[in-house]
């Protein structure tokens, strides 16, 4: 922990983290493109003193039917996250709203000026997650039939937040005077014109939008492999994690932290937040009781459907046969990788597997009351393995506002998460300082 | 005209369509990137029972200082305007949201999906105005240093049209079930992938985002050249107009009309709305006497920074003495070759020459009292030149006051304009039917 309270984010997707969270009986209609659905769980997060919400970028609606008769019946509709997050500024407050924009499909100057007038819109309360994208499914919406190899899409993303954080400070804080009586409406020697000309971009400048209330936008990154690591560790205000265990998130805050410190920033400067699945009742047998009946609630066509991806079409095994080898020509994602080992270690059945993670895709999951879940966080936050946490309902909104009504409290009575915000922009509540310049890539050759 | 009343628009640009409108008093401090100056004039335009409010986009921030200290002393600062009209959807009601995007600089996967959430957030409000740009200044933000030649900007639009169209309509309203006893969320049998592969783009589809409420969003374009009126008749469902004379802009809605028909549409598919900036007063004369001040409002050196694009540097000249000749190494937009002409008809001064075209950029003007304006606008409008009209406000927000408050009542009085809102979707109150797949771009060699 840098801060002595934690911080708190809330991963707004569509129906929850249940891949069939759209069967539950409470399930808004359309929730996933419904925008008073995304509201209300804003205004839910708010009420809990989150520090932002944020949301994940759908650039695909597959229409592979593997296995047959899988497809439809999972929820593949998404709307546009950044038009969400426009929409929300108006009628919220406080609360940071952070969206996905991959760098590998956008264009810098197009991306920047987005999330810059966003930012001036909510006044000051918005957040970047840079993402590469790593399916081909995404690419062939953009023009491409593969995706760019690792290396290079890293590459393409270390210019790309070069250039984006370059069109952010265009301007100073006092570069706009809108002076009537002198006629000047800025000055033009607070103006910088980026004047970029890179391997991947060339981008003049300046930006159109002033200077944001907090500076500029939040970056936030998700990337665990070492490339992902090692630009995180540059770039990134907000770290999300992915490990599920204490140890294992220990050794990645450790290992991030000394990174952040070889860029010449310090360990605060970068808040680590994990993602945490909370599954809350009244007992411990309780909650285990309802984590037991989520996964019950997995459409078997739908886990399928959602393992085919990695092991191909397993309709033809019995579901509770154990799993077959695994393909060999797939590219897998680091979450993908920590999920594979899990049921290799626990020798899983086709059907355990898909519930394993059919239910927060294999992120950390906390099964037990809302002591026993601020129990965890506390250890975790105490214990140097998380700054704070990005919580993943399982349901939405209900699993939202079960955490809400019932551990958020618990937090706040221990003094380990605030009852009123500090601030009106997401910097000034993430604890974060004025922003600097980022320090320089380094060279490809003296990466570790 | 095709229907029995007129369909009015506002263009929001951030002080007004004077370059100066920032110095005016009444000015709003930092209103052209100040949400809330959007929505009040939204909700303003909303109370007039407007069709539409409208954002231009403005992709740079030239920092060119010609002639030498007229820079800093015009407001060229703006948001992105998709940003905005995605906050304007939750906090107004009926009036239709249309921004501006280029297709020479984005991507026709994310503009369908962007003004596809927003017409999903707005209730089916939205409308997108097809630009292709015209400035170098604009490419360099890009990524090239000149713009695309104009005729391969139209085909590239052309195409760019056709796929974000095809993605609009990948689903039916019905695709999605969302039915929870039997598991179906949506109906495979009813999507639409679009699988396009043309000269400038590949893209497999289908979008993201369920049909709107209003089927897709509404098309907007204002070529004004021969290019730029073919692409029009062929996608637009809206045509913005230039024409300042009653000749012209009649000359202009016949040709318009007669190839739409030959695109196999119905002349009342596309409404076509000239520009107006009205300047309204008590009498006539009060009316010319405000004009007048507005012109002297204008800063001489943002006037001659104005002229500067077209004629090079004219500081070393008098004020009030004849414009000389003009460089000939530039590309004329046509509403840069309209101001021209009216310039040289009439033996502008430099002065008279800025102060013509600093308020309204040439548009068509008039000058007078409520019921003045008013004649003009019927006249327009049952004599074939207009289906109704593009408000320009001269100053932000009090010009689009003076028209709500003064003129739209003698239009509603004279059964000219609605007292109510027919529908809550833009092109229900357009009169617009369920949209159809657009016709075939016309092959090069058969245009006109």
């Amino acid at each position: 922990m840098s801060d002595q309270r934690m911080k708190l984010g809330l991963s707004m997707q569509g129906y929850g983290y249940h891949h069939s969270g759209w069967l539950h009986p409470d399930a808004p209609r359309g929730g996933a493109v419904d925008f008073k659905h995304y509201l209300q769980l804003a205004e839910t997060a708010r009420r809990g003193r989150f520090d932002m919400v944020f949301l994940a970028d759908f650039t695909t609606f597959p229409m592979v039917d593997v296995p047959k008769g899988a497809l439809g019946r999972r929820d593949k509709d998404s709307l546009e996250p950044l038009s969400i997050l426009a929409a929300l500024s108006p009628v919220t407050e406080n609360i940071g709203l952070v969206a996905t924009t991959s760098t590998t499909f956008s264009n810098p100057f197009h991306t920047a000026r987005a999330f810059a007038s966003i930012d001036m819109i909510s006044g000051g309360r918005v957040g970047w997650n840079v993402v590469t994208s790593f399916q081909d499914e995404e690419a062939k919406n953009f023009g491409s039939s593969q995706i760019l190899e690792k290396s290079l899409r890293y590459q393409r993303a270390e210019e790309f937040v070069d250039v984006v954080a370059g069109l952010w400070d265009s301007f100073d804080s006092d570069t706009f005077e809108y002076d009537k009586a002198s006629g000047r409406y800025f000055d033009p020697a607070k103006v910088r014109v980026l004047n970029h000309v890179g391997k991947h971009f060339q981008v003049k400048g300046p930006l159109t939008v002033p200077r944001s209330p907090q500076g500029r936008p939040i970056l936030v990154q998700a990337g665990a492999s070492d490339d992902g690591q090692q630009f995180a560790a540059r770039i990134a205000d907000v770290i999300y994690g992915v490990q599920n265990e204490l140890g294992a998130a220990q050794a990645f805050y450790r290992g991030l932290k000394e990174r952040v410190v070889r860029f010449g920033r310090k360990p605060s400067d970068v808040k680590i937040m994990p993602g945490l699945l909370p599954v809350i009742a009244e007992t411990e047998q309780a909650a285990k009781r309802k984590y037991k009946e989520m996964q019950e609630m997995v459409d078997p066509l739908v886990g399928l459907e959602y393992l085919a991806r990695v092991f191909g079409d397993l309709s033809g095994y019995p579901l509770d046969g154990p799993v077959p080898e695994l393909r060999t020509d797939i590219q897998l994602a680091s979450r993908s990788k920590i999920h594979l080992e899990t049921a290799r270690r626990n020798n899983y059945t086709i059907r355990q597997m898909f519930q394993s993670v059919a239910i927060g895709n294999a992120h950390h999951t906390v099964i037990g009351t809302a002591e026993q879940v601020a129990d965890v966080m506390e250890r975790w936050f105490r214990d140097g393995a998380a700054d704070g946490f990005n919580i993943l309902p399982a349901i939405s909104p209900n699993s939202l506002v079960e955490f809400v009504d019932h551990v958020v409290p618990v937090l706040q009575t221990r003094g380990l998460f605030r009852t009123e915000y500090e601030s009106t922009t997401l910097r000034g509540n993430l604890g974060l300082e004025e922003p600097r310049p980022l320090p320089q890539a380094a060279p490809q050759e003296a990466a570790e």
